[in-house]
């Protein structure tokens, strides 16, 4: 798996031709068809895809949304000589990657992230996967694309809203393995970076995750750390996705982090002062999610059927001091009702 | 991925007990429930699974099957430190296997396949998924179960046409790889063997299977030569599946392998008195399918979009002699035609 760091647009068409080999089929949502791959895709002549969109939004990362792009290729007729590009977010890039893990048991696919959240997080590290119902990526599989293209140019078409979806896992990655990082993190303005800075801040992200995947890409152990945040944010997400008010994945995950720093505080060791720091910054950054005591029970309810524990007691990735990250960490509900309630108290 | 040879069912029950890890859910049809899994699970207060049933038969080996049944697997809140067990024919352990790979990312699974197709071929080799309307496996994965349960007393429930369907294959690793063993089976008359040359037979299969499989696990290679008969088999199975007369997996492979010999003839070398052992010996057993010269297009259409064909060429395993197989061969649209013609007039 090659990623390719890439300063302009048109750059990337560039390298997509020079990877191309068979048939190509994109796949994107109708929102970055019209921002993103329209343009990338203006010049036919040189290079024109079969293309693949559906309605964007989490909500659409569905095994219908998974059959209606089966479809698709096999009216295209596309075999395991040709290739898939998945354009687009965090679900753009984790439905097409099933989808090419799964079509005929697996055909080659490329991933070009347009958000920050995907450029930082969803593209790497092979999973992939849609959701079941309020089951967060429930059904899926471990699966690598061949190449991964970065171009920061992408982020300029994003509101500031999904910049710091993304910029949360940037956080996290800093929380969970490198003080340094946080610390460069926390004095970044996300408004006034140059793409020079997104470009470095970026890497260091991508980094930070490839080598966590790489010494344990099956999630047996040390992967567990990129947890961090997630058991509490996606029940939290999981749980405002049918609301009125539903949330991104990257506030979900940070009052995950807040929740979960101040769970760590009983259950790893985090200092206070830490708590403190992650929860100022982050709440300088996103505010609060709108979770009430009355929600407590379905979270938790929600937080039991996450995959990742077992039927009878909770197990999370929890900072120990930031910079580092233990995993696999018993937690009982009494802990996470008491976190609950610090969070909403805030 | 352990085989274990067991010769009677209250053995298999005992071994699935040693075997058992935290919560059990088990996959079969209505049909191998009345048949096999109820007496098998006779004493719940020794062993009590989850049961998950679907209605027998290959049109339901479907994403919406797929769907139900990780609904029961969620509802039931099995975790990765669970298991699954798949007890049935091909369709079951393909389904079933599916389930297991994509269900939270996977969890573990045991295959005890009740068929002898299963026991010799579907249940081994890692491949499983569903099908997409007439597109047969178009959807799935390459997944091992943690270990597969052969016993032959399962075979007694069965009517002859589901023995042939298995035999079929068994006659297949004959011709790719074994001149003795296809000696041996054409000997063998499957209504008069005892358990014991079931047994010998089945791991003879196994054994030929598995170390083309392990040779080549992703099927870039060696294991294509496993596709001998299937190219036309499944093109012949696919058309006739919503057809008045649907025929048996083995039946169509049968008439697959009948068919590609003739293509061999031309193709790869194989002479006209092999093709004709192959021929009389397949008559023999498993008559004809209802083919006829207006099925023609339909099948080679169906044969384009097999998932191993390039979109502009036809490639095909076939016998160079019996006992020694050729994959990737380059065939085209004349030389099938005239194997068809071939079996039909037979």
């Amino acid at each position: 798996m090659a990623v390719h760091y890439i300063t302009s647009t048109p750059q990337v068409l560039k390298l997509l031709n020079s990877l191309k080999k068979g048939q190509t089929c994109v796949i994107t949502d109708h929102h970055c068809l019209e921002h993103c791959v329209a343009a990338l895709f203006d010049h036919p002549e040189r290079f024109d895809p079969k293309i693949f969109t559906f309605p964007a939004g989490e909500i659409n990362k569905t095994l219908d949304t998974f059959s209606e792009a089966i479809d698709f290729l096999a009216q295209n007729n596309l075999s395991r000589q040709d290739q898939i590009i998945n354009i687009g977010g965090g679900v753009t890039t984790d439905l097409g990657g099933f989808v090419a893990a799964c079509y005929k048991r697996s055909i080659p696919f490329i991933n070009v992230p347009t958000s920050l959240l995907a450029m930082v997080d969803a593209a790497h590290g092979g999973k992939v996967g849609v959701n079941h119902g309020k089951l967060k990526n429930y059904i899926g599989s471990f699966t690598t694309p061949s190449h991964t293209i970065i171009c920061p140019e992408f982020l300029n078409t994003l509101p500031k809203e999904h910049l710091l979806s993304g910029f949360a896992e940037m956080l996290k990655h800093g929380i969970i393995s490198s003080s340094r990082y946080w610390d460069t993190l926390k004095s970044s303005s996300i408004e006034n970076l140059s793409p020079s800075n997104w470009m470095n801040l970026i890497e260091e992200s991508i980094r930070i995750k490839t080598e966590i995947v790489q010494n344990d890409p099956l999630e047996k152990g040390e992967r567990k750390k990129l947890n961090y945040g997630h058991t509490v944010g996606h029940a939290i997400e999981s749980h405002l996705l049918h609301s009125a008010s539903p949330v991104h994945h990257g506030n979900a995950v940070a009052a995950g982090m807040i929740i979960e720093a101040h769970i760590a505080m009983s259950a790893a060791g985090l200092n206070k002062q830490s708590v403190e720091d992650i929860t100022n910054q982050i709440i300088d950054l996103y505010g609060k999610v709108p979770l009430e005591h009355g929600d407590f029970g379905a979270l938790i309810e929600l937080m039991q059927a996450d995959k990742k524990n077992h039927s009878d007691s909770f197990r999370m990735a929890l900072p120990k001091k930031i910079g580092v990250c233990d995993y696999d960490v018993p937690v009982n509900a009494e802990l996470i009702n008491r976190a609950l309630l610090y969070y909403i108290n805030l």
